[in-house]
């Protein structure tokens, strides 16, 4: 009786597949008989709530809750197709429970809030917290994101983590380590431009001058963050207090000349005449989709070495290489937190997985790598243990 | 990795079988290389969230939303063992959604809240609302159950059951229904007494008076509740105006005295010579557990009918039987309500399967009876329909 389509409306794939839904929640003990039920259900059940109402903690070993991660959304910035709402974000969402599931062994819901107010939604996830083992932020739009996980963490005491932020932050950090070890320089002599001051932008500005880069300019669409500049949200202000050492001003084309490194996460093209201004050995992330900001066979003729967010060439720069192992190695230790430790040690065991063979087309291993998730999440879990946040 | 008990604290098999937890979200679809990536994730998504975007009604055809339900509560009234909070109140919670998933083919989540208060309550699940297809409210103390579940009817245009409450009036009035018939008399010519005044309480004289009951006298803590007596919540004085056409005033044990039907609904123990004063081929539903008001053998000397809530006597009278029929009828109809019709025609249809059978120690179905669902599900998917509150 589960997920009958009611109808069938189109023809697209993607369509067909969602019909019903792409999710489930099964027992994982089978109860067919009155002796089942009266261990499952009640009367038994009642002496598990009875020991977890007296020592707490027991709840993450008689529970589903200590394997269990919300997808919080208020569908306000889905994809790139903006504010479309919690229901019309569920697909999304459904799609990151689904991922959760087969990569990682998560379980994970999807929850879509009707709320989009900082606090309301704070208040909401507080609320729901006793419930689930971690939270990932998605899909909800800047600057509001960066103050909902801010006071999520403080609040909480499971993981909270806004994958639009760290999620790309980690496997784009991974991504450039190993593209600057194939082309022989060192972080500290990069000088970084990023095109989008959004969730994403933010995040890997942050890790970037986090990991020792040499310079880095964000540009919104007004143009280079600099401090001073009229108008700036307090994040915004931020950035500029930790970016652009130079002092750059004006437009992220007068930017790019000279620049080692483009990070593309917005959506606007840069031309092949602005992208040929670019240092030599030039390192090019276009990670804006499904439209890069330069197509790779334009940027193949100005840089060294090139990745999008596209499966279709080689070097995709995908989160799914980041946010399973993440949960799975902060589960695993019951980490209180996600530190910025954490983040950074699955940015290294993500970039060397791929040492032995790196190469211009190869600095990031596959989606279905299957040594990726392990990895990241033996990195993880250590470094909890290491940042004293891990209860296990 | 998914369910690894962490430790084996101890031997009774209740813990045993709860190691990990009792549930599981696992995806319907498998995404084992980029082109079902590419569907079931970006960009593919991308193009189902427009299409719910621009007719939200897609959002039950190609999400999980349509057969999925919160079960949430605040953990305030579980079982028997009181105000527990949130976190000792989740394997209640779990155990009901394995009940949901192997019983009715419904996919249900645990949503245990930190706050208690009834517009607290009643503002999260409207938040979260956008998310789920139904609203189980399980294990809220009363009076504020009833105050959030009015409130959640109104504002949400999904069925909103406080299973406490009506689950338990849909088995009751089935059983009874079959326990008249045995006894060849009319609901119109009983009297009877119920113990309790909580949410179960409440519901099932509400409904045993749309029933047309000859006449009901509801007895809490401090004797038979009548109009005018002191203290009296808003709802006990609901009941006072709809039960008691007696003018009844003092103890349970009184108003027994020539009572037809005793329906115990609290955890009172009721004294042999006070059954003896009830009527001539009395009936006694004595639900408490795990101990029964009456015990049925002290029962069975004055009564011609008993049934208990336990399983291990005949005639169990269990919310089982009742809440996923309930549930699975009314996502199928797409209910935007579950009306006091729809759970009157779960009562009949429930009480209609055992009319071939009918004895003294088999008034309702087996739990385990796998015609249960269909037939419930059935009669409240039909009855959506009549009441003009189902869109499918």
């Amino acid at each position: 009786m589960t997920n009958q389509p009611r109808s069938h409306l189109t023809d697209d794939p993607a369509f067909v597949l969602h019909e019903g839904g792409k999710l489930n929640v099964v027992s994982s003990v089978d109860v067919n008989d009155n002796e089942g039920l009266s261990l499952a259900y009640t009367p038994g059940v009642a002496r598990v709530c009875s020991g977890i109402a007296e020592t707490p903690d027991l709840v993450d070993t008689y529970t589903w809750r200590s394997n269990l991660v919300a997808v919080v959304t208020d569908g306000s910035a889905v994809l790139g197709l903006g504010d479309i709402g919690p229901e019309a974000a569920l697909p999304v969402m459904e799609g990151k429970a689904l991922l959760f599931n087969q990569f990682a062994g998560v379980n994970a819901v999807p929850i879509a809030l009707s709320c989009n107010e900082a606090d309301a939604i704070v208040e909401t996830v507080e609320r729901m917290a006793p419930s689930f083992g971690g939270v990932n932020l998605e899909d909800i739009a800047a600057p509001r994101c960066f103050d909902i996980e801010r006071q999520l963490r403080e609040r909480l005491d499971i993981p909270v983590f806004h994958d639009d932020q760290h999620g790309t932050a980690i496997v784009t950090v991974a991504a450039l380590r190993n593209a600057v070890r194939l082309t022989g320089r060192g972080f500290d002599e990069l000088r970084v431009v990023v095109s989008g001051a959004g969730a994403a932008g933010v995040a890997v500005t942050k890790m970037l001058v986090d990991s020792g880069i040499g310079d880095i300019a964000v540009a919104d669409s007004k143009g280079v963050i600099y401090e001073g500049r009229e108008g700036l949200t307090p994040i915004k202000e931020d950035i500029a207090q930790i970016s652009n050492k130079a002092g750059l001003r004006g437009s992220i084309e007068t930017a790019l000349e000279g620049a080692d490194v483009f990070i593309g996460l917005s959506a606007g093209e840069i031309p092949e005449s602005v992208v040929a201004t670019m240092a030599d050995d030039a390192i090019i992330f276009a990670m804006a989709n499904p439209n890069p900001e330069v197509h790779p066979e334009v940027a193949h003729r100005h840089a060294s070495v090139v990745a999008t967010g596209r499966s279709d060439f080689p070097n995709q720069i995908n989160n799914v290489l980041a946010f399973p192992g993440v949960f799975r190695g902060a589960l695993d230790a019951r980490a209180t937190d996600v530190t910025e430790g954490m983040k950074l040690a699955a940015a290294t065991a993500l970039a060397d997985l791929v040492s032995d063979d790196l190469a211009g087309d190869y600095i990031i291993p596959s989606t279905f790598d299957s040594r990726v998730v392990p990895a990241v999440a033996a990195a993880v879990a250590q470094q909890a243990r290491a940042d004293g946040v891990a209860r296990a």
